[in-house]
Protein backbone atom coordinates (compact mmCIF):
# COMPACT_ATOMS: atom_id res chain seq x y z
CA UNK A 1 0.00 0.00 0.00
CA UNK A 2 1.61 3.44 -1.38
CA UNK A 3 2.17 5.47 2.27
CA UNK A 4 0.14 8.23 1.14
CA UNK A 5 -3.24 6.44 0.81
CA UNK A 6 -5.49 5.71 3.65
CA UNK A 7 -8.51 3.77 2.69
CA UNK A 8 -11.62 4.55 4.53
CA UNK A 9 -15.12 2.10 4.89
CA UNK A 10 -15.78 0.09 1.82
CA UNK A 11 -18.69 1.90 0.12
CA UNK A 12 -19.47 -0.16 -2.62
CA UNK A 13 -17.63 -4.08 -4.79
CA UNK A 14 -18.39 -4.28 -7.98
CA UNK A 15 -16.91 -7.53 -10.54
CA UNK A 16 -13.89 -5.34 -11.15
CA UNK A 17 -13.27 -3.00 -8.70
CA UNK A 18 -13.73 -1.73 -4.68
CA UNK A 19 -15.44 1.81 -3.82
CA UNK A 20 -12.98 3.08 -0.77
CA UNK A 21 -14.49 6.38 1.42
CA UNK A 22 -11.37 8.61 0.87
CA UNK A 23 -10.73 10.92 3.89
CA UNK A 24 -11.51 13.97 1.44
CA UNK A 25 -15.43 13.84 1.59
CA UNK A 26 -15.11 14.89 -1.70
CA UNK A 27 -13.23 12.14 -3.27
CA UNK A 28 -13.73 8.68 -3.00
CA UNK A 29 -11.05 5.83 -3.77
CA UNK A 30 -11.50 3.03 -6.81
CA UNK A 31 -9.11 -0.25 -5.93
CA UNK A 32 -8.64 -1.97 -9.21
CA UNK A 33 -9.23 -5.74 -8.69
CA UNK A 34 -7.57 -8.30 -10.83
CA UNK A 35 -10.99 -9.71 -11.32
CA UNK A 36 -12.21 -9.86 -14.99
CA UNK A 37 -15.39 -11.56 -16.59
CA UNK A 38 -17.77 -11.53 -19.38
CA UNK A 39 -21.32 -12.13 -20.32
CA UNK A 40 -23.13 -10.74 -17.43
CA UNK A 41 -20.29 -12.48 -15.11
CA UNK A 42 -21.01 -15.70 -16.14
CA UNK A 43 -17.20 -16.30 -17.22
CA UNK A 44 -15.02 -15.21 -14.17
CA UNK A 45 -11.46 -15.78 -13.58
CA UNK A 46 -8.70 -13.94 -11.86
CA UNK A 47 -5.20 -12.42 -13.92
CA UNK A 48 -2.23 -11.64 -11.51
CA UNK A 49 -1.42 -7.93 -11.86
CA UNK A 50 -4.53 -7.25 -14.26
CA UNK A 51 -5.76 -4.29 -11.42
CA UNK A 52 -2.66 -2.75 -11.73
CA UNK A 53 -2.26 -2.45 -15.66
CA UNK A 54 -6.11 -1.41 -15.98
CA UNK A 55 -6.09 1.21 -13.30
CA UNK A 56 -2.82 2.71 -14.93
CA UNK A 57 -4.64 2.32 -18.74
CA UNK A 58 -7.79 4.35 -17.12
CA UNK A 59 -5.52 6.71 -15.60
CA UNK A 60 -3.63 7.59 -18.63
CA UNK A 61 -6.74 8.10 -20.62
CA UNK A 62 -8.52 10.13 -18.22
CA UNK A 63 -5.72 12.21 -18.15
CA UNK A 64 -6.32 12.79 -21.60
CA UNK A 65 -9.61 13.19 -21.69
CA UNK A 66 -8.89 16.15 -19.12
CA UNK A 67 -6.66 17.44 -21.60
CA UNK A 68 -9.23 17.63 -23.50
CA UNK A 69 -11.14 19.47 -21.69
CA UNK A 70 -13.55 16.59 -20.76
CA UNK A 71 -15.04 16.97 -17.44
CA UNK A 72 -13.87 13.43 -15.29
CA UNK A 73 -14.26 12.15 -11.86
CA UNK A 74 -9.94 12.07 -11.86
CA UNK A 75 -8.28 13.30 -9.63
CA UNK A 76 -5.04 11.56 -8.83
CA UNK A 77 -3.02 8.02 -9.94
CA UNK A 78 -1.54 6.12 -7.03
CA UNK A 79 0.03 3.06 -8.19
CA UNK A 80 -0.32 0.39 -8.23
CA UNK A 81 -4.21 -0.53 -8.49
CA UNK A 82 -5.87 3.00 -6.97
CA UNK A 83 -7.89 6.07 -8.31
CA UNK A 84 -8.87 9.31 -6.37
CA UNK A 85 -12.13 10.33 -7.95
CA UNK A 86 -14.33 13.08 -7.75
CA UNK A 87 -17.08 11.90 -5.31
CA UNK A 88 -20.15 11.21 -7.82
CA UNK A 89 -23.59 9.79 -8.37
CA UNK A 90 -23.55 7.35 -10.69
CA UNK A 91 -26.21 6.91 -13.17
CA UNK A 92 -26.80 2.89 -13.77
CA UNK A 93 -26.00 3.60 -17.41
CA UNK A 94 -23.71 2.05 -19.77
CA UNK A 95 -23.19 4.58 -22.40
CA UNK A 96 -22.02 3.11 -25.46
CA UNK A 97 -20.22 4.89 -28.70
CA UNK A 98 -19.57 2.77 -31.74
CA UNK A 99 -17.02 3.76 -34.80
CA UNK A 100 -17.33 0.68 -36.42
CA UNK A 101 -19.64 -2.13 -35.85
CA UNK A 102 -18.57 -4.80 -33.71
CA UNK A 103 -19.98 -7.26 -30.95
CA UNK A 104 -23.52 -7.13 -29.74
CA UNK A 105 -24.35 -4.77 -32.13
CA UNK A 106 -24.48 -7.04 -34.94
CA UNK A 107 -27.02 -9.17 -33.31
CA UNK A 108 -29.70 -6.18 -33.22
CA UNK A 109 -29.22 -4.07 -35.84
CA UNK A 110 -29.12 -4.38 -40.04
CA UNK A 111 -25.06 -3.81 -40.24
CA UNK A 112 -22.26 -6.17 -41.27
CA UNK A 113 -19.03 -6.73 -38.78
CA UNK A 114 -16.63 -3.99 -39.62
CA UNK A 115 -19.55 -1.37 -41.44
CA UNK A 116 -18.18 2.02 -40.46
CA UNK A 117 -20.38 4.18 -38.21
CA UNK A 118 -20.18 7.97 -39.40
CA UNK A 119 -21.35 10.00 -37.40
CA UNK A 120 -20.58 7.46 -34.81
CA UNK A 121 -23.51 5.16 -32.61
CA UNK A 122 -24.21 6.52 -28.71
CA UNK A 123 -26.98 3.79 -27.03
CA UNK A 124 -28.13 3.85 -23.75
CA UNK A 125 -28.32 0.35 -21.54
CA UNK A 126 -29.71 0.40 -18.04
CA UNK A 127 -27.05 -1.70 -16.05
CA UNK A 128 -29.37 -4.77 -15.04
CA UNK A 129 -27.45 -7.80 -15.09
CA UNK A 130 -31.47 -10.04 -14.30
CA UNK A 131 -32.69 -8.05 -17.31
CA UNK A 132 -29.58 -8.47 -19.61
CA UNK A 133 -28.48 -4.36 -19.79
CA UNK A 134 -31.32 -3.43 -21.54
CA UNK A 135 -31.46 -0.68 -24.55
CA UNK A 136 -33.31 2.57 -23.16
CA UNK A 137 -34.27 5.86 -25.36
CA UNK A 138 -34.91 8.69 -24.07
CA UNK A 139 -38.22 8.40 -22.82
CA UNK A 140 -37.14 5.46 -21.02
CA UNK A 141 -34.59 7.27 -19.43
CA UNK A 142 -36.52 10.21 -18.13
CA UNK A 143 -39.50 7.63 -16.86
CA UNK A 144 -36.86 5.88 -14.41
CA UNK A 145 -35.99 9.44 -13.39
CA UNK A 146 -32.04 8.91 -14.48
CA UNK A 147 -31.98 11.80 -17.11
CA UNK A 148 -34.10 13.74 -18.36
CA UNK A 149 -34.36 14.76 -22.61
CA UNK A 150 -31.82 17.46 -22.13
CA UNK A 151 -29.38 15.39 -20.16
CA UNK A 152 -29.14 12.73 -22.70
CA UNK A 153 -28.51 15.17 -25.32
CA UNK A 154 -25.28 16.54 -22.82
CA UNK A 155 -24.46 12.87 -21.68
CA UNK A 156 -24.23 11.99 -25.75
CA UNK A 157 -22.44 15.26 -26.25
CA UNK A 158 -19.99 14.43 -23.55
CA UNK A 159 -20.00 11.08 -25.21
CA UNK A 160 -18.72 12.41 -28.66
CA UNK A 161 -16.12 14.51 -27.05
CA UNK A 162 -14.72 11.20 -25.49
CA UNK A 163 -14.84 9.35 -28.64
CA UNK A 164 -12.96 12.59 -30.58
CA UNK A 165 -10.14 12.43 -27.58
CA UNK A 166 -9.94 9.09 -27.28
CA UNK A 167 -9.86 8.72 -31.28
CA UNK A 168 -7.10 10.67 -31.64
CA UNK A 169 -5.19 9.57 -29.28
CA UNK A 170 -5.51 5.93 -29.51
CA UNK A 171 -4.47 6.31 -33.74
CA UNK A 172 -0.96 8.09 -32.59
CA UNK A 173 -0.14 4.78 -30.63
CA UNK A 174 -1.00 3.22 -34.20
CA UNK A 175 -4.66 1.77 -32.60
CA UNK A 176 -8.32 2.01 -33.96
CA UNK A 177 -10.98 2.90 -31.56
CA UNK A 178 -13.93 0.71 -32.57
CA UNK A 179 -15.98 0.96 -29.76
CA UNK A 180 -16.18 1.94 -26.06
CA UNK A 181 -18.36 1.94 -23.05
CA UNK A 182 -18.27 5.06 -20.32
CA UNK A 183 -20.41 5.58 -17.30
CA UNK A 184 -21.03 8.87 -16.24
CA UNK A 185 -22.10 10.35 -12.65
CA UNK A 186 -23.15 13.76 -11.58
CA UNK A 187 -21.08 16.02 -9.16
CA UNK A 188 -22.47 17.99 -6.27
CA UNK A 189 -23.49 20.95 -8.60
CA UNK A 190 -25.52 18.36 -11.00
CA UNK A 191 -22.73 18.08 -13.67
CA UNK A 192 -21.97 15.20 -15.08
CA UNK A 193 -18.35 13.74 -14.90
CA UNK A 194 -17.02 10.86 -16.81
CA UNK A 195 -16.56 7.82 -14.22
CA UNK A 196 -15.93 4.26 -13.61
CA UNK A 197 -13.07 3.15 -15.77
CA UNK A 198 -11.75 3.20 -19.65
CA UNK A 199 -9.19 0.40 -20.93
CA UNK A 200 -9.13 -2.77 -22.31
CA UNK A 201 -12.04 -4.06 -20.55
CA UNK A 202 -14.01 -1.28 -21.87
CA UNK A 203 -12.87 -0.11 -25.21
CA UNK A 204 -12.44 -2.35 -28.41
CA UNK A 205 -8.88 -1.67 -30.00
CA UNK A 206 -7.85 -2.96 -33.45
CA UNK A 207 -4.37 -3.01 -34.33
CA UNK A 208 -4.21 -0.24 -37.56
CA UNK A 209 -1.73 -1.94 -39.51
CA UNK A 210 -2.22 -6.43 -38.49
CA UNK A 211 -5.43 -7.59 -39.41
CA UNK A 212 -7.29 -9.14 -36.81
CA UNK A 213 -4.87 -8.10 -33.95
CA UNK A 214 -7.00 -6.75 -31.01
CA UNK A 215 -6.01 -5.34 -27.60
CA UNK A 216 -8.82 -5.64 -25.35
CA UNK A 217 -10.98 -8.18 -23.58
CA UNK A 218 -12.42 -9.83 -26.98
CA UNK A 219 -9.43 -11.93 -26.34
CA UNK A 220 -10.83 -13.35 -23.00
CA UNK A 221 -14.57 -13.08 -24.30
CA UNK A 222 -13.34 -15.61 -27.50
CA UNK A 223 -11.81 -17.90 -25.34
CA UNK A 224 -8.30 -16.67 -25.13
CA UNK A 225 -6.19 -18.18 -22.49
CA UNK A 226 -5.62 -16.49 -19.65
CA UNK A 227 -1.53 -15.56 -20.54
CA UNK A 228 -3.05 -14.23 -23.73
CA UNK A 229 -5.22 -12.00 -22.33
CA UNK A 230 -2.57 -10.80 -19.76
CA UNK A 231 -0.28 -10.06 -23.14
CA UNK A 232 -2.83 -7.96 -24.17
CA UNK A 233 -3.00 -6.20 -21.65
CA UNK A 234 0.57 -5.84 -20.92
CA UNK A 235 0.97 -4.84 -24.93
CA UNK A 236 -1.67 -2.15 -24.02
CA UNK A 237 -0.14 -0.59 -21.36
CA UNK A 238 3.27 -0.79 -23.09
CA UNK A 239 2.10 1.15 -26.55
CA UNK A 240 -0.26 3.89 -24.58
CA UNK A 241 2.68 4.69 -21.53
CA UNK A 242 5.42 4.22 -23.31
CA UNK A 243 7.48 1.98 -21.47
CA UNK A 244 7.60 -1.38 -19.36
CA UNK A 245 4.96 -2.26 -16.38
CA UNK A 246 6.62 -2.04 -13.32
CA UNK A 247 4.77 -4.21 -10.85
CA UNK B 1 -66.65 -7.65 -54.53
CA UNK B 2 -68.25 -3.91 -53.98
CA UNK B 3 -68.98 -2.53 -57.34
CA UNK B 4 -67.10 0.18 -57.19
CA UNK B 5 -63.92 -1.53 -56.50
CA UNK B 6 -61.24 -1.84 -59.19
CA UNK B 7 -58.24 -3.48 -57.87
CA UNK B 8 -55.16 -3.03 -59.73
CA UNK B 9 -51.75 -4.53 -59.64
CA UNK B 10 -50.83 -6.48 -56.72
CA UNK B 11 -47.90 -4.16 -55.07
CA UNK B 12 -47.06 -6.24 -52.17
CA UNK B 13 -48.71 -9.06 -49.83
CA UNK B 14 -48.17 -8.99 -45.82
CA UNK B 15 -48.93 -11.56 -43.33
CA UNK B 16 -52.58 -9.93 -42.64
CA UNK B 17 -53.03 -7.70 -45.82
CA UNK B 18 -52.34 -7.11 -49.41
CA UNK B 19 -51.71 -3.96 -51.21
CA UNK B 20 -53.14 -3.15 -54.47
CA UNK B 21 -52.82 -0.68 -56.86
CA UNK B 22 -55.72 1.94 -57.51
CA UNK B 23 -57.02 3.59 -60.70
CA UNK B 24 -55.84 6.71 -58.58
CA UNK B 25 -51.82 7.09 -58.66
CA UNK B 26 -51.77 8.65 -55.39
CA UNK B 27 -54.03 5.98 -54.10
CA UNK B 28 -53.78 1.93 -52.95
CA UNK B 29 -56.45 -0.25 -52.27
CA UNK B 30 -55.66 -2.33 -48.66
CA UNK B 31 -56.99 -5.83 -48.53
CA UNK B 32 -57.46 -7.00 -45.06
CA UNK B 33 -57.09 -11.13 -45.12
CA UNK B 34 -58.72 -13.64 -42.68
CA UNK B 35 -55.08 -14.56 -41.26
CA UNK B 36 -54.04 -14.14 -37.70
CA UNK B 37 -50.01 -14.67 -36.66
CA UNK B 38 -48.40 -14.12 -33.79
CA UNK B 39 -44.64 -14.53 -32.28
CA UNK B 40 -42.86 -13.15 -35.82
CA UNK B 41 -45.22 -15.20 -38.13
CA UNK B 42 -43.87 -18.62 -36.30
CA UNK B 43 -48.12 -18.74 -34.84
CA UNK B 44 -50.50 -18.66 -38.15
CA UNK B 45 -54.53 -19.33 -38.14
CA UNK B 46 -56.83 -17.92 -40.78
CA UNK B 47 -60.38 -16.92 -38.69
CA UNK B 48 -62.90 -16.22 -41.61
CA UNK B 49 -64.44 -12.99 -40.89
CA UNK B 50 -61.40 -11.52 -39.12
CA UNK B 51 -60.58 -9.35 -42.26
CA UNK B 52 -63.79 -7.73 -42.31
CA UNK B 53 -63.94 -6.75 -39.10
CA UNK B 54 -60.39 -5.34 -38.57
CA UNK B 55 -60.75 -3.70 -41.75
CA UNK B 56 -64.05 -2.11 -40.08
CA UNK B 57 -62.75 -1.46 -36.91
CA UNK B 58 -59.59 0.12 -38.51
CA UNK B 59 -61.65 2.06 -40.61
CA UNK B 60 -63.83 3.71 -37.50
CA UNK B 61 -60.74 4.09 -35.69
CA UNK B 62 -58.81 6.43 -38.60
CA UNK B 63 -62.50 8.21 -38.82
CA UNK B 64 -61.70 8.93 -34.90
CA UNK B 65 -58.32 10.06 -35.60
CA UNK B 66 -59.51 12.12 -38.77
CA UNK B 67 -61.88 13.78 -36.84
CA UNK B 68 -59.27 14.74 -34.04
CA UNK B 69 -56.94 16.39 -36.83
CA UNK B 70 -54.43 13.60 -36.91
CA UNK B 71 -53.23 13.18 -40.19
CA UNK B 72 -53.57 9.56 -41.53
CA UNK B 73 -54.01 7.68 -44.74
CA UNK B 74 -57.63 6.54 -45.03
CA UNK B 75 -59.66 7.85 -47.49
CA UNK B 76 -62.54 5.38 -47.56
CA UNK B 77 -63.69 1.96 -46.19
CA UNK B 78 -65.01 -0.31 -48.94
CA UNK B 79 -66.94 -3.19 -47.23
CA UNK B 80 -66.64 -5.72 -46.25
CA UNK B 81 -62.90 -5.34 -45.93
CA UNK B 82 -61.04 -2.72 -48.35
CA UNK B 83 -59.65 0.36 -47.33
CA UNK B 84 -58.66 2.67 -50.14
CA UNK B 85 -55.72 4.84 -48.44
CA UNK B 86 -53.41 7.69 -49.62
CA UNK B 87 -50.35 6.23 -50.98
CA UNK B 88 -47.61 6.63 -49.11
CA UNK B 89 -43.40 5.49 -48.15
CA UNK B 90 -44.11 3.76 -45.37
CA UNK B 91 -41.44 3.42 -42.54
CA UNK B 92 -40.48 -0.04 -41.54
CA UNK B 93 -40.36 0.84 -38.30
CA UNK B 94 -43.17 -0.11 -35.48
CA UNK B 95 -43.91 2.70 -33.41
CA UNK B 96 -45.22 1.49 -30.19
CA UNK B 97 -47.39 4.00 -27.36
CA UNK B 98 -47.49 2.27 -23.44
CA UNK B 99 -49.85 3.90 -21.05
CA UNK B 100 -49.77 0.93 -18.91
CA UNK B 101 -46.94 -1.93 -18.27
CA UNK B 102 -47.74 -4.99 -20.27
CA UNK B 103 -46.35 -7.49 -22.99
CA UNK B 104 -42.71 -7.68 -24.00
CA UNK B 105 -41.54 -4.37 -22.14
CA UNK B 106 -41.84 -6.27 -18.92
CA UNK B 107 -39.05 -8.74 -20.20
CA UNK B 108 -36.51 -5.63 -20.95
CA UNK B 109 -37.68 -2.87 -18.71
CA UNK B 110 -38.02 -2.20 -14.54
CA UNK B 111 -41.97 -2.37 -14.32
CA UNK B 112 -44.15 -4.73 -13.05
CA UNK B 113 -47.29 -5.69 -15.30
CA UNK B 114 -50.31 -3.27 -14.70
CA UNK B 115 -47.69 -0.07 -14.07
CA UNK B 116 -49.11 3.15 -15.09
CA UNK B 117 -46.51 4.51 -17.84
CA UNK B 118 -47.32 8.12 -17.32
CA UNK B 119 -46.00 10.27 -19.41
CA UNK B 120 -46.49 7.54 -21.94
CA UNK B 121 -43.26 5.45 -23.32
CA UNK B 122 -43.11 5.41 -27.40
CA UNK B 123 -40.63 3.43 -28.74
CA UNK B 124 -39.16 2.50 -32.41
CA UNK B 125 -38.76 -0.76 -33.38
CA UNK B 126 -37.55 -1.99 -36.82
CA UNK B 127 -39.45 -4.38 -38.92
CA UNK B 128 -37.34 -6.98 -39.23
CA UNK B 129 -38.37 -10.89 -38.79
CA UNK B 130 -34.69 -12.27 -38.85
CA UNK B 131 -33.45 -9.21 -35.99
CA UNK B 132 -36.46 -10.17 -34.22
CA UNK B 133 -37.59 -6.08 -34.49
CA UNK B 134 -34.96 -4.64 -32.75
CA UNK B 135 -35.16 -1.58 -30.42
CA UNK B 136 -33.91 1.83 -32.20
CA UNK B 137 -33.00 5.35 -30.86
CA UNK B 138 -32.76 8.35 -32.64
CA UNK B 139 -29.36 7.94 -33.83
CA UNK B 140 -30.35 4.15 -34.91
CA UNK B 141 -33.57 6.10 -36.73
CA UNK B 142 -31.08 8.35 -38.36
CA UNK B 143 -28.57 5.79 -39.22
CA UNK B 144 -30.87 3.78 -41.53
CA UNK B 145 -32.10 7.10 -43.24
CA UNK B 146 -35.53 6.09 -41.52
CA UNK B 147 -35.66 9.68 -39.91
CA UNK B 148 -33.74 12.33 -38.74
CA UNK B 149 -34.30 13.67 -35.07
CA UNK B 150 -36.51 16.19 -36.03
CA UNK B 151 -38.38 13.71 -37.70
CA UNK B 152 -38.33 11.39 -34.69
CA UNK B 153 -39.82 13.82 -32.48
CA UNK B 154 -42.50 14.64 -35.01
CA UNK B 155 -43.11 11.01 -34.96
CA UNK B 156 -43.51 10.80 -31.22
CA UNK B 157 -45.57 13.89 -31.69
CA UNK B 158 -47.94 12.47 -34.19
CA UNK B 159 -48.09 9.34 -31.64
CA UNK B 160 -49.35 10.46 -28.59
CA UNK B 161 -51.75 12.47 -30.32
CA UNK B 162 -52.81 9.32 -31.40
CA UNK B 163 -52.97 8.28 -28.05
CA UNK B 164 -54.88 11.22 -26.93
CA UNK B 165 -57.48 10.93 -29.42
CA UNK B 166 -57.92 6.70 -29.12
CA UNK B 167 -57.62 6.80 -25.57
CA UNK B 168 -60.82 9.23 -25.35
CA UNK B 169 -62.43 6.73 -27.44
CA UNK B 170 -62.21 3.87 -26.01
CA UNK B 171 -62.67 5.36 -22.87
CA UNK B 172 -66.25 6.30 -24.01
CA UNK B 173 -66.66 2.26 -25.01
CA UNK B 174 -65.51 1.60 -21.37
CA UNK B 175 -62.32 0.12 -22.79
CA UNK B 176 -58.70 1.14 -21.75
CA UNK B 177 -55.99 1.45 -24.34
CA UNK B 178 -53.24 0.00 -22.66
CA UNK B 179 -51.00 0.34 -25.23
CA UNK B 180 -50.63 0.13 -29.18
CA UNK B 181 -48.75 -0.23 -32.40
CA UNK B 182 -48.83 2.11 -35.69
CA UNK B 183 -46.92 2.70 -38.58
CA UNK B 184 -46.38 5.86 -40.40
CA UNK B 185 -45.50 6.72 -44.17
CA UNK B 186 -44.23 10.05 -46.06
CA UNK B 187 -47.23 11.27 -48.92
CA UNK B 188 -45.70 13.05 -52.04
CA UNK B 189 -44.66 16.14 -49.61
CA UNK B 190 -43.01 14.64 -47.27
CA UNK B 191 -45.54 14.59 -44.33
CA UNK B 192 -45.78 11.59 -42.01
CA UNK B 193 -49.54 10.03 -42.34
CA UNK B 194 -50.43 7.66 -39.14
CA UNK B 195 -51.17 4.58 -42.11
CA UNK B 196 -51.36 0.33 -41.86
CA UNK B 197 -53.86 -0.63 -39.80
CA UNK B 198 -55.54 -0.07 -36.03
CA UNK B 199 -57.57 -2.61 -34.21
CA UNK B 200 -57.50 -5.30 -32.19
CA UNK B 201 -54.22 -6.99 -33.31
CA UNK B 202 -52.49 -3.47 -32.97
CA UNK B 203 -54.20 -2.34 -29.97
CA UNK B 204 -54.08 -3.85 -26.11
CA UNK B 205 -57.56 -3.72 -24.71
CA UNK B 206 -59.05 -4.07 -21.81
CA UNK B 207 -62.81 -3.80 -19.91
CA UNK B 208 -62.51 -1.03 -17.87
CA UNK B 209 -65.13 -2.52 -15.43
CA UNK B 210 -64.58 -6.67 -15.71
CA UNK B 211 -60.41 -7.07 -14.25
CA UNK B 212 -58.89 -9.69 -16.76
CA UNK B 213 -61.45 -9.31 -19.64
CA UNK B 214 -59.64 -8.16 -22.64
CA UNK B 215 -60.72 -7.54 -26.73
CA UNK B 216 -57.24 -7.88 -28.36
CA UNK B 217 -54.81 -10.87 -29.74
CA UNK B 218 -53.45 -11.00 -26.54
CA UNK B 219 -56.17 -13.65 -26.37
CA UNK B 220 -54.51 -15.68 -29.56
CA UNK B 221 -51.10 -14.99 -28.19
CA UNK B 222 -51.98 -16.44 -25.20
CA UNK B 223 -53.35 -19.66 -26.83
CA UNK B 224 -57.31 -18.95 -26.79
CA UNK B 225 -59.18 -21.19 -29.41
CA UNK B 226 -59.86 -19.57 -32.94
CA UNK B 227 -63.78 -19.13 -31.60
CA UNK B 228 -62.40 -17.86 -28.48
CA UNK B 229 -60.41 -15.09 -30.72
CA UNK B 230 -63.33 -14.61 -32.76
CA UNK B 231 -65.69 -13.42 -30.42
CA UNK B 232 -63.10 -11.22 -29.18
CA UNK B 233 -63.13 -9.47 -32.81
CA UNK B 234 -66.92 -9.81 -32.69
CA UNK B 235 -67.45 -8.19 -29.55
CA UNK B 236 -65.10 -5.19 -30.22
CA UNK B 237 -66.40 -4.71 -33.64
CA UNK B 238 -69.91 -4.25 -31.77
CA UNK B 239 -68.89 -2.07 -28.85
CA UNK B 240 -66.84 0.41 -31.21
CA UNK B 241 -69.18 0.28 -33.89
CA UNK B 242 -72.43 -0.23 -32.04
CA UNK B 243 -74.12 -2.90 -33.95
CA UNK B 244 -74.12 -6.59 -35.03
CA UNK B 245 -71.49 -7.35 -37.50
CA UNK B 246 -72.75 -7.43 -41.31
CA UNK B 247 -70.78 -10.67 -42.89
Amino acid sequence: MTENLVLGKKIAEGKTKIVYESTNANEVILEFKDDITAGDGLKHDVIPGKGYLNCAISAKLFEVLESAGVPTHFIKYIPPNYLIVRKVTMLPVEIVCRNIAAGHLLQRFPVKAGDPLNPPLVEFFLKDDELHDPMLNDMHMAYLKLANRDECDEIRKITLQVNDALKEFFASKGIILVDFKIEVGRDGSGRFLVSDEINGDSCRLWAETEKGKIFDKDVYRKGGSLEEVKNVYVTLYKKLIGQEPKY
